[in-house]
Protein backbone atom coordinates (compact mmCIF):
# COMPACT_ATOMS: atom_id res chain seq x y z
CA UNK A 1 0.00 0.00 0.00
CA UNK A 2 1.54 3.71 -0.52
CA UNK A 3 2.96 5.59 1.96
CA UNK A 4 1.89 9.07 2.34
CA UNK A 5 4.75 11.56 3.81
CA UNK A 6 4.12 15.12 5.32
CA UNK A 7 6.78 17.12 6.21
CA UNK A 8 6.75 18.73 9.99
CA UNK A 9 8.82 21.60 11.31
CA UNK A 10 9.47 21.26 15.33
CA UNK A 11 8.16 24.25 16.55
CA UNK A 12 10.26 26.11 20.03
CA UNK A 13 6.69 25.38 21.96
CA UNK A 14 6.56 22.06 20.40
CA UNK A 15 9.18 21.27 22.82
CA UNK A 16 9.22 20.74 26.89
CA UNK A 17 11.57 22.07 29.45
CA UNK A 18 14.34 18.69 28.31
CA UNK A 19 14.59 20.48 25.61
CA UNK A 20 12.81 17.90 23.14
CA UNK A 21 9.63 17.16 21.68
CA UNK A 22 6.92 16.70 24.18
CA UNK A 23 5.96 13.28 23.52
CA UNK A 24 1.99 13.50 22.86
CA UNK A 25 2.86 15.67 20.55
CA UNK A 26 4.19 13.03 18.08
CA UNK A 27 0.51 11.81 18.63
CA UNK A 28 -0.96 15.28 17.07
CA UNK A 29 1.38 14.94 14.28
CA UNK A 30 -0.18 11.09 13.70
CA UNK A 31 -3.44 12.41 13.65
CA UNK A 32 -2.45 15.10 11.18
CA UNK A 33 -0.80 12.57 8.67
CA UNK A 34 -3.65 10.53 9.09
CA UNK A 35 -6.17 13.34 8.35
CA UNK A 36 -3.62 14.46 5.21
CA UNK A 37 -3.56 10.95 4.36
CA UNK A 38 -7.39 10.72 3.85
CA UNK A 39 -7.77 14.20 2.10
CA UNK A 40 -4.55 13.38 -0.60
CA UNK A 41 -6.35 9.85 -1.70
CA UNK A 42 -9.89 12.02 -2.19
CA UNK A 43 -11.65 10.98 1.16
CA UNK A 44 -13.65 14.04 2.94
CA UNK A 45 -14.03 12.69 6.00
CA UNK A 46 -16.13 16.29 7.34
CA UNK A 47 -18.40 16.12 4.12
CA UNK A 48 -19.03 11.94 5.08
CA UNK A 49 -20.15 12.98 8.54
CA UNK A 50 -22.47 15.89 7.32
CA UNK A 51 -23.90 13.91 4.16
CA UNK A 52 -23.53 9.98 5.65
CA UNK A 53 -23.91 10.87 9.51
CA UNK A 54 -20.94 8.49 9.59
CA UNK A 55 -18.05 9.22 11.43
CA UNK A 56 -14.87 8.76 10.38
CA UNK A 57 -11.81 7.18 12.46
CA UNK A 58 -12.27 7.02 16.10
CA UNK A 59 -9.33 5.89 18.28
CA UNK A 60 -9.41 2.26 19.36
CA UNK A 61 -5.69 1.99 20.16
CA UNK A 62 -2.71 3.73 19.63
CA UNK A 63 1.02 3.04 20.35
CA UNK A 64 4.28 4.04 19.88
CA UNK A 65 7.92 3.32 20.53
CA UNK A 66 10.70 6.30 20.96
CA UNK A 67 13.75 5.90 19.16
CA UNK A 68 15.80 9.07 19.28
CA UNK A 69 14.75 12.48 20.23
CA UNK A 70 13.25 15.66 17.79
CA UNK A 71 14.43 19.28 18.78
CA UNK A 72 13.21 22.97 17.72
CA UNK A 73 13.92 23.66 14.09
CA UNK A 74 14.21 19.62 12.78
CA UNK A 75 12.64 19.25 10.02
CA UNK A 76 11.16 15.35 10.05
CA UNK A 77 8.62 13.63 8.46
CA UNK A 78 5.83 11.14 8.70
CA UNK A 79 5.52 8.57 6.84
CA UNK A 80 1.87 6.85 7.40
CA UNK A 81 0.35 3.94 5.31
CA UNK A 82 -2.72 1.64 6.03
CA UNK A 83 -0.88 -1.23 7.13
CA UNK A 84 -3.94 -3.20 8.10
CA UNK A 85 -7.84 -3.79 7.32
CA UNK A 86 -10.45 -5.83 9.35
CA UNK A 87 -14.00 -5.82 8.72
CA UNK A 88 -14.44 -2.90 11.54
CA UNK A 89 -10.72 -1.58 11.83
CA UNK A 90 -8.10 -1.04 10.18
CA UNK A 91 -4.53 0.17 11.60
CA UNK A 92 -2.29 3.24 10.65
CA UNK A 93 1.61 2.54 10.87
CA UNK A 94 3.50 5.91 11.32
CA UNK A 95 6.80 6.50 11.35
CA UNK A 96 8.55 9.77 12.46
CA UNK A 97 11.95 10.10 10.48
CA UNK A 98 14.67 12.92 10.07
CA UNK A 99 16.98 12.28 7.03
CA UNK A 100 17.57 8.63 7.68
CA UNK A 101 17.19 8.31 10.97
CA UNK A 102 13.97 6.70 12.41
CA UNK A 103 12.65 8.98 15.47
CA UNK A 104 8.93 6.91 16.27
CA UNK A 105 7.32 4.08 15.46
CA UNK A 106 3.77 3.87 16.08
CA UNK A 107 0.27 3.14 14.94
CA UNK A 108 -3.61 3.98 15.30
CA UNK A 109 -6.13 1.27 15.28
CA UNK A 110 -9.32 3.26 14.21
CA UNK A 111 -12.77 2.14 13.32
CA UNK A 112 -15.81 3.62 11.34
CA UNK A 113 -18.96 4.32 13.88
CA UNK A 114 -22.43 5.77 13.54
CA UNK A 115 -24.75 7.30 17.23
CA UNK A 116 -25.99 4.40 18.73
CA UNK A 117 -29.54 4.62 17.87
CA UNK A 118 -30.46 4.06 21.79
CA UNK A 119 -28.08 6.20 23.07
CA UNK A 120 -27.20 9.70 21.19
CA UNK A 121 -24.18 9.97 23.47
CA UNK A 122 -22.25 6.91 22.36
CA UNK A 123 -21.08 5.79 19.21
CA UNK A 124 -21.26 2.12 17.39
CA UNK A 125 -18.83 0.62 15.21
CA UNK A 126 -20.03 -0.29 11.75
CA UNK A 127 -18.38 -1.87 8.75
CA UNK A 128 -15.19 0.03 6.82
CA UNK A 129 -16.98 1.46 3.62
CA UNK A 130 -15.85 -0.14 1.03
CA UNK A 131 -15.50 3.29 -0.45
CA UNK A 132 -13.19 4.09 1.89
CA UNK A 133 -10.78 1.42 1.85
CA UNK A 134 -10.93 1.37 -1.98
CA UNK A 135 -9.41 4.62 -1.70
CA UNK A 136 -5.93 3.20 0.29
CA UNK A 137 -6.14 -0.12 -1.64
CA UNK B 1 -18.82 41.93 39.31
CA UNK B 2 -18.23 38.72 40.48
CA UNK B 3 -14.82 37.17 40.19
CA UNK B 4 -14.73 33.81 39.00
CA UNK B 5 -11.52 31.92 40.42
CA UNK B 6 -9.93 28.19 38.69
CA UNK B 7 -7.03 26.71 40.39
CA UNK B 8 -4.50 25.48 37.39
CA UNK B 9 -1.99 22.81 37.77
CA UNK B 10 1.16 23.97 35.73
CA UNK B 11 2.06 20.65 34.16
CA UNK B 12 5.57 19.47 32.78
CA UNK B 13 4.21 19.76 28.98
CA UNK B 14 3.08 23.37 29.43
CA UNK B 15 6.69 24.46 29.45
CA UNK B 16 8.67 24.87 26.92
CA UNK B 17 12.42 24.51 26.52
CA UNK B 18 13.59 28.17 28.67
CA UNK B 19 11.42 25.99 31.34
CA UNK B 20 8.69 28.11 31.96
CA UNK B 21 4.82 28.22 30.72
CA UNK B 22 4.81 28.41 27.06
CA UNK B 23 2.92 31.49 26.49
CA UNK B 24 0.08 30.21 24.50
CA UNK B 25 -0.77 28.11 27.08
CA UNK B 26 -2.06 30.94 29.25
CA UNK B 27 -4.81 31.74 26.70
CA UNK B 28 -5.55 27.79 27.15
CA UNK B 29 -6.46 28.64 30.86
CA UNK B 30 -8.34 31.81 30.14
CA UNK B 31 -10.47 29.69 27.05
CA UNK B 32 -10.93 27.56 29.86
CA UNK B 33 -11.38 29.64 33.02
CA UNK B 34 -14.76 31.37 30.55
CA UNK B 35 -15.97 28.29 29.75
CA UNK B 36 -16.19 27.36 33.72
CA UNK B 37 -17.25 30.67 34.49
CA UNK B 38 -20.41 30.41 32.44
CA UNK B 39 -20.73 26.78 33.55
CA UNK B 40 -20.71 27.86 37.24
CA UNK B 41 -23.00 30.60 36.73
CA UNK B 42 -25.30 27.98 35.32
CA UNK B 43 -25.09 29.27 31.91
CA UNK B 44 -24.81 25.94 29.01
CA UNK B 45 -23.30 27.13 26.00
CA UNK B 46 -23.62 23.71 24.15
CA UNK B 47 -27.08 23.47 24.77
CA UNK B 48 -27.48 27.09 24.03
CA UNK B 49 -25.94 26.01 20.27
CA UNK B 50 -27.84 22.93 20.23
CA UNK B 51 -31.55 24.23 20.71
CA UNK B 52 -31.15 28.27 19.80
CA UNK B 53 -28.11 27.79 17.01
CA UNK B 54 -26.42 30.53 19.67
CA UNK B 55 -23.08 30.68 18.68
CA UNK B 56 -21.81 31.60 22.57
CA UNK B 57 -18.31 33.37 22.52
CA UNK B 58 -16.64 33.99 19.20
CA UNK B 59 -13.52 35.60 19.67
CA UNK B 60 -13.27 38.98 18.66
CA UNK B 61 -10.01 39.96 20.29
CA UNK B 62 -7.65 39.26 23.41
CA UNK B 63 -4.35 40.32 24.58
CA UNK B 64 -1.90 39.40 27.37
CA UNK B 65 0.99 41.16 29.65
CA UNK B 66 2.89 38.69 31.07
CA UNK B 67 4.62 39.81 34.33
CA UNK B 68 6.54 37.18 35.84
CA UNK B 69 6.77 33.38 34.40
CA UNK B 70 5.58 30.28 36.04
CA UNK B 71 6.88 27.23 35.59
CA UNK B 72 6.37 22.81 36.20
CA UNK B 73 4.51 22.30 39.40
CA UNK B 74 3.46 25.75 40.08
CA UNK B 75 -0.24 25.92 41.57
CA UNK B 76 -1.56 29.40 40.29
CA UNK B 77 -5.51 30.50 39.57
CA UNK B 78 -6.92 32.38 36.73
CA UNK B 79 -9.07 35.23 38.04
CA UNK B 80 -11.94 35.68 35.84
CA UNK B 81 -15.04 38.36 35.32
CA UNK B 82 -16.88 40.18 32.91
CA UNK B 83 -15.53 43.73 33.32
CA UNK B 84 -17.94 45.38 30.52
CA UNK B 85 -20.66 44.68 28.54
CA UNK B 86 -22.02 46.29 25.13
CA UNK B 87 -25.02 45.93 23.19
CA UNK B 88 -22.87 42.80 20.66
CA UNK B 89 -19.59 42.07 22.74
CA UNK B 90 -18.59 41.68 26.60
CA UNK B 91 -15.08 41.71 27.84
CA UNK B 92 -13.50 39.40 29.86
CA UNK B 93 -10.80 39.79 32.37
CA UNK B 94 -8.25 37.52 33.75
CA UNK B 95 -5.54 37.85 36.10
CA UNK B 96 -3.14 34.60 36.47
CA UNK B 97 -1.87 34.57 39.89
CA UNK B 98 0.81 32.54 41.87
CA UNK B 99 -0.36 33.57 45.78
CA UNK B 100 -0.12 36.98 45.63
CA UNK B 101 2.00 37.60 42.73
CA UNK B 102 0.37 38.42 39.81
CA UNK B 103 1.81 36.33 36.62
CA UNK B 104 -0.32 37.91 33.62
CA UNK B 105 -2.97 40.41 32.86
CA UNK B 106 -4.86 39.62 29.94
CA UNK B 107 -8.52 39.90 28.48
CA UNK B 108 -11.19 38.09 25.78
CA UNK B 109 -13.66 40.55 23.87
CA UNK B 110 -16.15 38.10 22.80
CA UNK B 111 -19.22 38.13 20.82
CA UNK B 112 -22.72 36.27 20.57
CA UNK B 113 -23.23 34.80 17.09
CA UNK B 114 -25.47 33.23 14.68
CA UNK B 115 -24.82 31.35 10.89
CA UNK B 116 -24.99 34.14 8.53
CA UNK B 117 -28.21 33.73 6.75
CA UNK B 118 -26.60 34.60 3.38
CA UNK B 119 -23.83 32.81 3.53
CA UNK B 120 -23.09 29.13 5.99
CA UNK B 121 -19.56 29.60 5.93
CA UNK B 122 -19.52 32.68 8.12
CA UNK B 123 -21.27 33.80 11.75
CA UNK B 124 -22.60 37.30 12.49
CA UNK B 125 -22.65 39.17 15.67
CA UNK B 126 -25.99 39.58 17.25
CA UNK B 127 -26.96 41.47 20.61
CA UNK B 128 -26.00 39.43 23.86
CA UNK B 129 -29.02 37.30 25.15
CA UNK B 130 -30.44 39.38 28.19
CA UNK B 131 -30.75 36.29 29.85
CA UNK B 132 -26.68 35.39 29.60
CA UNK B 133 -25.62 38.67 30.76
CA UNK B 134 -28.40 38.86 34.14
CA UNK B 135 -26.05 35.73 35.22
CA UNK B 136 -23.11 37.97 35.45
CA UNK B 137 -25.23 41.10 36.36
CA UNK C 1 1.74 -0.52 45.11
CA UNK C 2 0.00 2.53 45.70
CA UNK C 3 -2.18 4.28 43.12
CA UNK C 4 -1.65 8.62 42.50
CA UNK C 5 -5.40 10.08 41.70
CA UNK C 6 -5.14 13.41 39.60
CA UNK C 7 -8.73 14.83 38.81
CA UNK C 8 -8.65 16.29 36.02
CA UNK C 9 -11.54 18.85 34.40
CA UNK C 10 -12.03 18.90 30.25
CA UNK C 11 -11.82 22.15 28.49
CA UNK C 12 -13.55 23.29 25.58
CA UNK C 13 -9.95 23.00 24.30
CA UNK C 14 -8.77 19.78 24.95
CA UNK C 15 -11.80 18.63 22.58
CA UNK C 16 -11.63 18.49 18.81
CA UNK C 17 -14.22 19.12 16.02
CA UNK C 18 -15.97 15.56 16.80
CA UNK C 19 -16.75 17.22 19.97
CA UNK C 20 -14.63 14.85 22.40
CA UNK C 21 -11.20 14.87 23.85
CA UNK C 22 -8.61 15.27 21.26
CA UNK C 23 -6.53 11.94 21.76
CA UNK C 24 -3.28 13.15 22.66
CA UNK C 25 -4.37 15.26 25.26
CA UNK C 26 -4.73 11.63 26.86
CA UNK C 27 -1.44 11.45 26.81
CA UNK C 28 -0.71 14.85 28.19
CA UNK C 29 -2.50 14.03 31.02
CA UNK C 30 -0.76 11.08 31.39
CA UNK C 31 2.58 12.68 31.56
CA UNK C 32 1.16 15.15 34.07
CA UNK C 33 -0.22 12.78 36.32
CA UNK C 34 3.29 10.89 35.96
CA UNK C 35 5.31 13.94 37.26
CA UNK C 36 2.71 14.94 39.82
CA UNK C 37 2.78 11.22 41.03
CA UNK C 38 6.62 11.42 41.59
CA UNK C 39 5.89 15.39 43.09
CA UNK C 40 3.30 13.76 45.98
CA UNK C 41 6.22 11.10 46.23
CA UNK C 42 8.89 13.41 47.47
CA UNK C 43 10.82 12.99 43.75
CA UNK C 44 11.67 16.34 42.42
CA UNK C 45 13.30 15.54 39.10
CA UNK C 46 13.99 19.04 38.42
CA UNK C 47 16.67 18.80 41.25
CA UNK C 48 17.83 15.55 40.01
CA UNK C 49 18.62 16.50 36.62
CA UNK C 50 20.12 19.82 38.04
CA UNK C 51 22.48 18.48 40.76
CA UNK C 52 23.50 14.79 39.27
CA UNK C 53 22.67 15.36 36.07
CA UNK C 54 20.11 12.55 35.66
CA UNK C 55 17.26 12.54 33.11
CA UNK C 56 14.57 11.56 35.09
CA UNK C 57 11.62 9.81 32.97
CA UNK C 58 12.54 10.01 29.14
CA UNK C 59 9.60 7.56 27.01
CA UNK C 60 10.48 4.51 25.34
CA UNK C 61 7.22 3.41 25.03
CA UNK C 62 3.60 4.46 25.27
CA UNK C 63 0.27 2.65 24.40
CA UNK C 64 -3.86 3.28 24.82
CA UNK C 65 -7.11 2.20 24.65
CA UNK C 66 -9.98 3.88 24.02
CA UNK C 67 -13.39 2.84 25.49
CA UNK C 68 -15.01 5.61 25.79
CA UNK C 69 -15.12 9.39 25.22
CA UNK C 70 -14.81 12.38 27.62
CA UNK C 71 -16.22 15.74 26.23
CA UNK C 72 -15.84 19.38 27.66
CA UNK C 73 -16.86 20.10 31.39
CA UNK C 74 -15.86 16.49 32.37
CA UNK C 75 -14.49 15.91 35.67
CA UNK C 76 -12.20 12.94 34.92
CA UNK C 77 -9.18 11.00 36.95
CA UNK C 78 -6.14 9.71 36.48
CA UNK C 79 -5.10 6.53 38.13
CA UNK C 80 -1.69 6.18 37.76
CA UNK C 81 0.80 3.37 39.19
CA UNK C 82 4.00 1.98 38.85
CA UNK C 83 3.21 -1.34 38.13
CA UNK C 84 5.92 -2.93 36.95
CA UNK C 85 10.29 -2.39 37.64
CA UNK C 86 12.77 -3.69 35.57
CA UNK C 87 17.09 -2.38 36.14
CA UNK C 88 16.52 0.01 33.56
CA UNK C 89 12.87 0.39 33.12
CA UNK C 90 9.76 1.05 34.67
CA UNK C 91 6.29 1.18 33.67
CA UNK C 92 3.69 3.44 34.64
CA UNK C 93 0.04 2.06 34.21
CA UNK C 94 -2.71 5.07 33.87
CA UNK C 95 -6.72 4.41 33.52
CA UNK C 96 -9.04 7.57 32.94
CA UNK C 97 -12.58 7.56 34.46
CA UNK C 98 -15.49 9.60 35.02
CA UNK C 99 -16.63 7.91 37.96
CA UNK C 100 -17.20 4.13 37.24
CA UNK C 101 -17.08 4.38 33.91
CA UNK C 102 -13.48 3.53 32.44
CA UNK C 103 -12.08 6.00 29.11
CA UNK C 104 -9.14 5.22 28.55
CA UNK C 105 -6.55 2.20 29.79
CA UNK C 106 -2.56 3.34 29.00
CA UNK C 107 0.91 3.36 30.03
CA UNK C 108 3.78 4.56 29.66
CA UNK C 109 7.64 2.62 29.74
CA UNK C 110 10.24 5.16 31.15
CA UNK C 111 14.02 5.05 32.32
CA UNK C 112 16.44 7.22 33.63
CA UNK C 113 19.41 8.39 31.39
CA UNK C 114 22.40 10.71 31.19
CA UNK C 115 23.92 12.07 28.61
CA UNK C 116 26.30 10.09 26.41
CA UNK C 117 29.60 10.88 26.65
CA UNK C 118 30.77 10.26 23.41
CA UNK C 119 28.24 12.01 21.66
CA UNK C 120 26.46 14.98 23.86
CA UNK C 121 23.28 14.61 21.49
CA UNK C 122 22.49 11.28 22.71
CA UNK C 123 21.41 10.51 26.03
CA UNK C 124 22.25 7.05 27.41
CA UNK C 125 19.72 4.65 29.91
CA UNK C 126 21.00 4.11 33.65
CA UNK C 127 19.71 1.81 36.23
CA UNK C 128 17.09 3.27 37.79
CA UNK C 129 18.49 5.04 41.25
CA UNK C 130 17.56 3.15 44.20
CA UNK C 131 16.25 6.20 46.31
CA UNK C 132 13.66 6.76 43.35
CA UNK C 133 12.18 2.79 43.36
CA UNK C 134 11.71 2.62 47.09
CA UNK C 135 9.91 5.88 47.01
CA UNK C 136 7.18 3.80 45.28
CA UNK C 137 7.86 0.46 46.41
CA UNK D 1 11.77 45.39 6.97
CA UNK D 2 11.73 42.26 5.28
CA UNK D 3 8.48 39.84 5.85
CA UNK D 4 8.83 36.29 7.10
CA UNK D 5 6.35 34.01 5.27
CA UNK D 6 5.41 30.37 7.29
CA UNK D 7 2.71 28.54 5.76
CA UNK D 8 0.62 26.15 7.81
CA UNK D 9 -1.54 23.17 7.73
CA UNK D 10 -4.45 23.54 9.79
CA UNK D 11 -4.89 20.44 11.55
CA UNK D 12 -8.29 18.59 12.71
CA UNK D 13 -6.83 18.87 16.29
CA UNK D 14 -5.80 22.27 15.90
CA UNK D 15 -9.61 23.07 15.95
CA UNK D 16 -12.06 23.26 18.91
CA UNK D 17 -15.61 21.76 19.12
CA UNK D 18 -17.28 24.49 17.18
CA UNK D 19 -15.12 23.27 14.07
CA UNK D 20 -13.01 26.21 13.94
CA UNK D 21 -9.40 26.67 15.02
CA UNK D 22 -9.09 26.84 18.98
CA UNK D 23 -7.74 30.40 19.12
CA UNK D 24 -4.74 29.99 21.57
CA UNK D 25 -3.17 28.08 18.54
CA UNK D 26 -3.19 30.97 16.51
CA UNK D 27 -0.18 31.95 18.94
CA UNK D 28 1.53 28.71 18.87
CA UNK D 29 1.68 30.07 14.99
CA UNK D 30 2.90 33.26 15.76
CA UNK D 31 6.08 31.85 18.12
CA UNK D 32 6.69 29.43 15.92
CA UNK D 33 6.66 32.08 13.00
CA UNK D 34 8.88 34.23 15.14
CA UNK D 35 11.57 31.21 15.64
CA UNK D 36 11.75 30.67 12.32
CA UNK D 37 12.06 34.28 11.14
CA UNK D 38 15.31 34.21 13.57
CA UNK D 39 16.45 31.04 11.89
CA UNK D 40 16.21 32.46 8.44
CA UNK D 41 17.95 35.10 9.16
CA UNK D 42 20.55 33.46 10.47
CA UNK D 43 20.21 34.24 14.23
CA UNK D 44 20.77 30.92 16.43
CA UNK D 45 18.74 31.63 19.85
CA UNK D 46 19.57 28.16 21.02
CA UNK D 47 23.37 29.05 20.69
CA UNK D 48 23.24 32.82 22.00
CA UNK D 49 21.77 31.23 25.09
CA UNK D 50 24.47 28.11 25.72
CA UNK D 51 27.11 30.64 24.52
CA UNK D 52 26.02 34.09 26.24
CA UNK D 53 24.12 33.52 28.58
CA UNK D 54 21.09 35.29 26.40
CA UNK D 55 17.74 34.73 26.92
CA UNK D 56 16.09 35.87 23.16
CA UNK D 57 12.81 36.98 23.07
CA UNK D 58 10.38 36.41 26.23
CA UNK D 59 7.25 38.01 25.87
CA UNK D 60 6.06 41.12 27.52
CA UNK D 61 3.01 41.58 25.46
CA UNK D 62 0.90 39.81 22.73
CA UNK D 63 -2.19 40.62 21.56
CA UNK D 64 -5.00 39.58 18.50
CA UNK D 65 -7.94 40.59 16.49
CA UNK D 66 -9.39 37.83 15.18
CA UNK D 67 -11.22 38.56 11.45
CA UNK D 68 -12.31 35.28 10.05
CA UNK D 69 -12.00 31.87 11.05
CA UNK D 70 -10.00 28.81 10.09
CA UNK D 71 -10.88 25.31 9.46
CA UNK D 72 -9.27 22.37 9.56
CA UNK D 73 -7.63 21.08 5.99
CA UNK D 74 -6.77 24.83 5.49
CA UNK D 75 -3.64 25.97 4.22
CA UNK D 76 -2.76 29.63 5.89
CA UNK D 77 0.54 31.47 6.13
CA UNK D 78 1.85 33.69 8.99
CA UNK D 79 3.38 36.87 7.25
CA UNK D 80 5.62 38.47 10.10
CA UNK D 81 8.17 41.24 10.48
CA UNK D 82 10.03 42.94 13.01
CA UNK D 83 7.80 46.33 13.00
CA UNK D 84 9.59 48.34 15.92
CA UNK D 85 12.74 48.52 17.57
CA UNK D 86 12.73 50.02 21.12
CA UNK D 87 16.31 50.06 23.21
CA UNK D 88 14.76 47.14 25.12
CA UNK D 89 12.17 46.15 23.27
CA UNK D 90 10.87 44.87 19.73
CA UNK D 91 7.27 44.59 18.20
CA UNK D 92 6.50 41.68 15.86
CA UNK D 93 3.61 42.33 13.64
CA UNK D 94 1.86 38.77 12.65
CA UNK D 95 -0.68 38.95 9.78
CA UNK D 96 -2.15 35.41 9.39
CA UNK D 97 -3.83 34.85 5.83
CA UNK D 98 -5.77 32.28 3.67
CA UNK D 99 -5.14 33.41 -0.01
CA UNK D 100 -6.23 36.80 0.10
CA UNK D 101 -8.23 36.85 3.48
CA UNK D 102 -6.68 38.25 6.51
CA UNK D 103 -7.94 35.72 9.27
CA UNK D 104 -5.76 37.23 12.18
CA UNK D 105 -3.89 40.65 12.91
CA UNK D 106 -1.67 40.30 15.69
CA UNK D 107 1.99 41.39 17.46
CA UNK D 108 4.45 39.91 20.17
CA UNK D 109 6.52 42.45 22.02
CA UNK D 110 9.49 40.74 23.06
CA UNK D 111 12.90 41.43 24.98
CA UNK D 112 16.08 40.17 25.56
CA UNK D 113 17.19 39.07 28.76
CA UNK D 114 19.54 37.88 31.49
CA UNK D 115 19.45 35.85 34.97
CA UNK D 116 18.75 38.46 37.53
CA UNK D 117 22.15 38.38 39.37
CA UNK D 118 20.41 38.87 42.48
CA UNK D 119 17.56 36.32 42.24
CA UNK D 120 18.04 33.22 39.99
CA UNK D 121 14.96 32.88 39.67
CA UNK D 122 14.00 36.13 37.69
CA UNK D 123 15.34 37.50 34.76
CA UNK D 124 16.10 41.19 33.75
CA UNK D 125 15.50 43.07 30.06
CA UNK D 126 19.13 43.61 28.84
CA UNK D 127 19.69 46.16 25.36
CA UNK D 128 18.89 44.45 21.88
CA UNK D 129 22.00 42.80 21.04
CA UNK D 130 23.37 45.22 18.01
CA UNK D 131 24.05 41.47 15.89
CA UNK D 132 20.56 40.42 16.11
CA UNK D 133 19.45 44.16 15.33
CA UNK D 134 20.99 44.62 12.40
CA UNK D 135 20.09 40.82 10.84
CA UNK D 136 16.39 42.66 10.78
CA UNK D 137 17.34 46.14 9.65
Amino acid sequence: MRTFVLPVLVGFGDCDPSGIVFYPTFFRWFDLSTHEMWRAAGYDYARAQREQGLIAGPLVDVGATFRSPATQGDRVEVHSRVSEWKPKTFRITHQIRRGDAVLVDGFELRVFARPDPGDATRIRAVPIPEEFRLLFG
